[in-house]
């Protein structure tokens, strides 16, 4: 990466909304452990009079147990096709069981406001503290969407972060 | 109101995003009664592969009283400055003791997707099917949010919907 440049998160929601269900890299730190995940879904906006990122994951994910023991993640957003092997790998594979940053050829580098790095190479960097989690209610979801995402009732925990960054590679 | 123009969530959320924190309409209805009020908060995103507006609503809201009783609500966001008496008004007046559309010479309009109605004259509306709701546990709060935003101990209940449309006013 050779420089960020910073932008407004209203500015960069459009093109973030259009590459979420085609994949983005939520990276998480504990320690020692560094993980990447694609995810597909995630929001945008205010709460709190904060800005804010919403991300969602399951009680399975080795994300899961990393993220639990942190305070912070970090949204990375390629644009235009970019790193659509390694979303498809670091979607399907678990960090328990593969180095996803070697297997992918993936460059963690360090984030700017928070301890956890972003993925080199992808258009825009979200960093985020968390600021409020919750499981979601089983029993308060409607039957279609148990039906499509959860018939495993392996379910999502809801993690709100404060926007600390947005920026560009440039 | 003219026409409607269908738009991409993902397109008109630099716009709602924008002006989101300078206010736009929250609308509810339940049989008979009708309300809107001014609110600043807010994320637009995708969650369960449906494209996702979530709000929140106070439990001493008007808009609380008639939202649960409903399924459905709609945001519609006026820019450049449009409405900023109203948006006054339905952020401090309650839908208890006046009726808001009269006193701000708002004109409620029926919704295309849902049975709730939008505000006439603002630029984009988006109209929401209610899938999931959650009211934030105030002990996972951090402190800084509860003394900023809930000293009074009026929480927020999330209401996450799914977007069944967009459109600009033409």
């Amino acid at each position: 990466m050779n420089g960020r440049k910073q932008v407004d998160i209203a500015q960069a929601a459009k093109s973030i909304l259009e590459q979420i269900p085609k994949g983005a890299f939520l990276t998480v730190k504990d320690g020692s452990r560094v993980n990447t995940m694609t995810i597909g879904w995630g929001t945008i906006g205010r709460m709190w009079n904060k800005p804010v990122f919403m991300v969602m994951v399951r009680y399975s994910r080795f994300t899961y147990e990393i993220i639990e023991k942190s305070s912070a993640f970090t949204v990375s957003v390629p644009l235009n096709g970019k790193f659509k092997e390694a979303l498809a790998v670091c979607g399907s594979k678990s960090g328990r069981d593969v180095d996803k940053f070697k297997e992918c050829g993936l460059k963690a580098v360090p984030g700017e406001k928070v301890d956890v790095p972003v993925i080199e190479g992808c258009d825009i960097h979200v960093e985020c503290r968390i600021l409020y989690k919750e499981p979601l209610a089983p029993e308060k979801l409607p039957k279609d969407i148990i039906d499509a995402c959860y018939k495993d009732g392996d379910f999502h925990v809801l993690y709100f972060g404060e926007i600390l960054g947005v920026y560009e590679e440039v």
